[in-house]
């Protein structure tokens, strides 16, 4: 009798994003009119063309395929050489992480689920709230979780509360925990963690030998020159931190997909006797049984991101975003709203007007605005009484929206 | 303290085909005049180019990506429809399996080891012997095993022998297991079931309330019109199989990455109370979880296969490596060699010569022949005495290769 995984009967039913197209769905059908005014702010999907660059290199490579004399079948699986070292140079190259380090994937929601394949399970893991789910739906799939309460809290998890008190950016926590997963700058807040806290992080890391899960996907977001654009820019940070990165929100490649794990080879876990075992040569293993490398064509398209005209390209990219970023916050303050994020970040995270609910907020945005937003209590309990704009639009669009805003919610 | 994952630890260093690649660099360093001559008949790779159809498609799923208008972002996790039912019309119209239980992947390997993430931990677990090794290394990973004994044979799991008497189909087992691992037209023996066969092992299946994960990624290299090309041509299987297919052997995917899972609605697993799950709805909550969709221009690339063109460019592909499969056979047999496989399938699958161990034949045939094959023993216990040659090659190669057989074992 083949037996099931029952973990995933421990998953709530309801995951933000259908339950959201489910709403959206049931409004257009009551009312096609606003139907057609409607604009999306809530998915942080990226909306404007992919660079020219990647565009050109990705055609370049798939004529390669069709001569026998340049054809390239099975690659390397943890990615082709040329684009492990490109990343090193235009990533790394300051901070003394070899392309050996490098595991190119095919995007970060599968490097962030995948990753708990080689870590046990007897260890206390510590998540934000809010957080993106796709950390904590994992750790629930592979059996890291009791059951979740009212509130959506999985027993078992260590919640670190992020609020505008500290910045979200969470406390250290008083308990020891063994793994952290921690995404700077923040999916849905927009915060960004400063040297001394990420400093603070590496520091109990060390200390507890705990190993920080660091989600960057966001990294090119970054204005500030102060915020670190990676945890490796944190002494000791190469001893105790993995970090996942993305092609997906700088270069547009949602839907092209490519990303990456760094993992060090002075990162260490711990057998039961132990024994210390290097985390980058588990990774490496499981990434040539379980994975046949990313698409040679995406691959080449990952690279010329880093050619001249592609990070000229990818540059513009990212203006584009932090000035609807720039405009949407302007339009909340305007009204009287306390807004957060969106100045390192293309989320901005907004508290709901006393009283009202991220799902009242979300519904009232939709019912009078024709704007979708991401209710806050989406990614975690401690989201509740907030929401998410993102900045994924299009500047025609990020303009409307900050016209209905002050119309609507002014 | 961090905790691994110790389940890697039971896991044997030499990997097969990494061990080969250490003895093919040193014969090479040591012997540089032969090296010139080597040809690989080993991993089993395409080698020629990837078909115009794809080629183009690409290049305009590329160009789409780049303008606003037709730019596409996040696709959906379980693939777009367009090829979801290209999938369904081209394979399954007479077998009755929809579109919505087509999981479009990255690839095959990727979705044999995920599927275990739903699957529980106490399954008994049956795999032939010889096995690809993905199927054995994934069940280790996730704990499904105990260590290994010196045949490199897990306990834990139930090992099907596959050999000239049961011409590599093996035999139903005496006792029952849970899951049951079916490769056909197999790797690596070359072999195919019968409609008997898996009609045998779906009865089996059925009444033991077991899954059969079928691996048909070889399918399109079925040259005999009764060799079944999907386990869904059996009745009943709708109610206990999952499959695996690819477009790496007939559309030369492997540096392109796609694949599919048929998941159908009927396939239900059990927990310990006894209640039973959708499979199909637990893969589509793992895939919406842990992973975010192929690759666009790759997904309209796959579709590109089946449209007039692309069949034709297939089908030339699968000419050319089916006669270079036919030359090889005809080697080994005119000096006498017991030769198996190779007819509905790319692998050829001969018998050491007697008292010729696999690593010893591996070994004389690159020193003698400059050919590199595979050892048999690699694929578990019961490939030994076995070699496996490949029929992905140029025509010139596999001309050469069958002289130089001739030549040197004859």
């Amino acid at each position: 009798m083949a037996r099931i995984n029952e973990n995933f009967l421990k998953l709530k039913a309801g995951y933000l994003f259908p339950e959201i197209a489910r709403r959206v769905k049931a409004f257009n059908e009551a009312n096609p009119e606003k139907a057609a005014r409607l604009i999306r702010c809530g998915i942080g999907d990226v909306t404007e063309p992919l660079p020219e660059a990647a565009r050109n290199a990705m055609k370049a490579a798939v004529d390669e395929l069709g001569s026998r004399d340049t054809f390239r079948g099975y690659g390397p699986e943890q990615g082709y050489d040329f684009l492990r070292e490109s990343i090193v140079e235009n990533n790394y190259s300051k901070v003394g992480i070899g392309a050996d380090e490098i595991f190119v994937s095919d995007g970060s929601k599968c490097d962030s689920g995948n990753i708990l394949d080689i870590l046990g399970p007897n260890n206390r893991i510590a998540i934000t709230d809010p957080v993106y789910p796709v950390y904590v739906d994992t750790n629930v799939m592979i059996g890291n979780t009791g059951e979740a309460d009212e509130d959506g809290r999985y027993e078992g998890l260590v919640y670190l509360p992020c609020n505008a008190e500290n910045n979200f950016v969470p406390a250290i926590p008083e308990e020891p925990v063994d793994l952290i997963y921690l995404c700077y700058p923040n999916n849905p807040t927009g915060a960004s963690a400063t040297r001394e806290q990420l400093t603070a992080w590496v520091e109990y890391a060390r200390k507890h030998d705990a190993i920080i899960l660091f989600d960057a996907a966001y990294e090119a977001f970054i204005q500030d020159p102060e915020v670190p654009r990676s945890i490796y820019e944190i002494e000791g940070a190469h001893e105790c931190a993995l970090e996942f990165r993305s092609f997906s929100k700088n270069g547009g490649f949602t839907g092209v997909r490519c990303g990456w794990v760094v993992a060090p080879k002075t990162v260490f876990g711990t057998t039961e006797t132990g024994k210390k075992i290097s985390v980058r040569d588990l990774w490496s293993r499981r990434t040539s049984t379980k994975f046949n490398g990313a698409s040679y064509p995406v691959q080449r398209g990952a690279e010329a991101l880093y050619s001249e005209e592609g990070k000229a390209q990818v540059s513009e990219l990212i203006t584009h975003y932090m000035e609807n970023a720039r405009l949407l916050r302007e339009a909340c303050e305007s009204i009287g709203l306390s807004v957060y994020g969106g100045e390192n970040a293309p989320y901005v995270w907004v508290a709901c007007p006393e009283g009202v609910s991220s799902w009242e907020m979300f519904d009232r945005m939709l019912d009078e605005a024709q704007v979708v937003i991401t209710p806050g209590s989406g990614f975690g309990a401690a989201g509740a009484g907030y929401f998410r704009i993102s900045a994924f639009n299009s500047r025609e669009n990020a303009i409307e929206v900050c016209e209905r805003i002050k119309k609507n919610l002014g």
